[in-house]
């Protein structure tokens, strides 16, 4: 049975980046391991849209978001936290791990958090140092207004730091221009390469602040990265193999062009989300829906886990349940990375029938299909 | 050309491996992924020869160690580090960087330290919680005597931290039977997958230390990892196709079962060694020879980096060079993981002709080759 895969990451991984992934090992101190590294750098510069270092570790991107935090801050400084899902509630968790005071901006599930709230608390409280805040919230869908949170924590000089792991590559994210300090992200979703790598990049500003951070960080701390890489190496052996596959996959994308990228992935968004319509079903956030992955409500009186293991089972369809509060209340079709168009239909054709052999049959047959060709065109 | 591959790790990855990696991608909540991680944790107790918990994280060796440190101790606590090279030296700096009270004990580089100081040291200190030492001192090829140390701290009731990286899969390492609490080691040497994965094994007594524990670890914590394992599940996006690799690896070392394979190091340690004799260099270490690199004095009047560089330029030989303060006095050749006999004879042979080249002309023709087979057999 072939296999369909979409998840929020992993993500499938292409041909190439699989190919690439096959060279025979190299040593990381080689000129040639440099040259790659080099590469990597320039390229996931054009990708982040920033001119900012960009360091590498080998980490999930959770290590990222630690990383931006004992780089950073002190305990007992002041931070905001957007905290819209399961990911804004992480930074929440290691902020606070850390000794930093949060202030956690909440909403309901599947909606965002206004940034007009952020510069209203910034206003209120002067001594906020940072505000954290996530690109795409992947348990709940939705995309946050990075744009207009860049504009607000410019204006009050207060830094600016992001998560993007299931965002980088699928979202429109303009690090310098939007004036974002430090965006994370992470090797297994937009950009198409298996996990296993996590990214950082970092503005002058970030870089002043490390200056005066008092958490000691061995293997996360940037400097010892910055001071390393400037040398053509890592300072820590380095997934080499993760590495040559991510060289490719940037490759492809530079190939593809950003703008060309975020339009594909906006086009496959608005096919899932017409077909997911033309099946009855509701979608769980009511507006800023993200382009990489799309919650949707489960049916009343069907079992949320039922659907996913038939789908998996029968189908090879593999899609996503929801996490924590959302467990059993919604599934989640992952469409950014290595997805392509067929893959949509598949994944809605067998939910067709997965859904009518659970009991939901108030939607015309092959409505979703149609729906979903018309939007993708 | 065909190019080999010997310093120590990463190391040359066998084509069985290299196809375990191709596998489509999987979700890493899939009770497929679960499956596979719960084989690894067995398959790895076995490396490991432990009954203890073993944890997988997405890092480098060195967040291995970073991890056992953060776990384990707090800020004020004492602590033996046997620092006899470049990775001891790691021990030590991570440790005083988290406000651990250190007692460092050092030898020459190319030595090892008896562990009857380490006896005398915690008879004289009462109050220290936990020696580190290192298996193999990757840095100048010398193995430690970890059986003995074992028994002076179970007598002594301290706990005994050991960095296996560059150890585990070639030298002799028996967990349980010589009471070693917590052994560290990674992917890309012994273990013949690529770099990023770490592991640690955890016995009884070090769970209760991470009780005590008051240094704050959100990506390192041992807790969560333990929690989320024993669910089938890793708490963060794991590196899925590394651990595809290292499936495939663990089952290719326990086809050939621990005895053979540290015996075939011993074979492929003790052939490089004539090897290098019959060209008339000298050894760094006096005794306590690694089995899985060998630390090679560059002769007088020889520059060692155009030894390195012709042998990688001309015949697609790669050795490693000195670390720190042995920078351009040593070159290392790494002989463990997936190196065969016929490689070793390889380098020898490139290794003459290089030597001869740059004016080091003092040791018979061919008597490399000659002594170096008769090792190996």
């Amino acid at each position: 049975m072939h296999r369909y895969l979409l998840i929020p990451g992993p993500t499938p991984i292409p041909p190439r980046v699989l190919r690439a992934m096959q060279r025979p090992m190299i040593g990381h101190r080689s000129p040639e391991y440099g040259e790659i590294l080099k590469r990597v750098v320039e390229n996931l510069k054009y990708v982040f849209q920033t001119g900012n270092d960009i360091l590498v570790f080998s980490s999930s991107g959770t290590g990222g978001m630690e990383s931006s935090i004992v780089n950073l801050l002190s305990s007992g400084d002041k931070a905001i936290a957007l905290a819209s899902g399961a990911f804004g509630e992480r930074f929440v968790k290691i902020l606070e791990g850390f000794g930093v005071e949060v202030l956690p901006l909440r909403c309901e599930w599947g909606e965002v958090i206004n940034p007009r709230s952020v510069a209203r608390e910034l206003d209120r409280n002067r001594d906020i140092k940072a505000v954290f805040a996530t690109l795409v919230e992947t348990s709940t869908g939705v995309v946050n207004d990075i744009k207009s949170l860049g504009r607000i924590c410019r204006e009050r000089k207060t830094l600016l730091v992001v998560d993007a792991v299931s965002g980088l590559g699928v979202e429109e994210l303009r690090t310098d221009s939007w004036g974002v300090d430090v965006v994370i992200s992470a090797s297994q979703k937009g950009l198409m390469t298996p996990p296993g790598l996590s990214f950082v990049s970092i503005s002058e500003r970030a870089w002043e602040m490390t200056q005066t951070s008092r958490i000691y960080r061995f293997y996360w701390d940037f400097k010892t990265y910055k001071e390393s890489f400037e040398k053509g190496q890592p300072p820590y052996t380095p997934p080499v193999s993760l590495v040559f596959g991510l060289d490719e996959a940037l490759k492809m994308i530079k190939e593809e062009g950003m703008e060309k990228v975020w339009e594909r992935q906006r086009r496959l968004a608005r096919a899932t989300r017409e077909g997911i319509k033309g099946l009855g079903l509701e979608l769980l956030a009511k507006g800023n829906l993200s382009h990489g992955v799309t919650a949707v409500k489960v049916p009343e009186n069907i079992d949320g886990w039922e659907i996913l293991k038939v789908l998996r089972e029968k189908y090879g369809v593999t899609l996503a349940g929801g996490q924590e509060r959302l467990r059993g209340k919604i599934f989640r079709i992952g469409h950014m990375g290595y997805i392509q168009f067929k893959d949509i239909l598949v994944a809605l054709g067998a939910l067709e029938k997965v859904l009518l052999s659970l009991g939901h049959k108030d939607f015309r047959r092959g409505e979703a299909i149609k729906r979903a060709k018309e939007a993708g065109k």
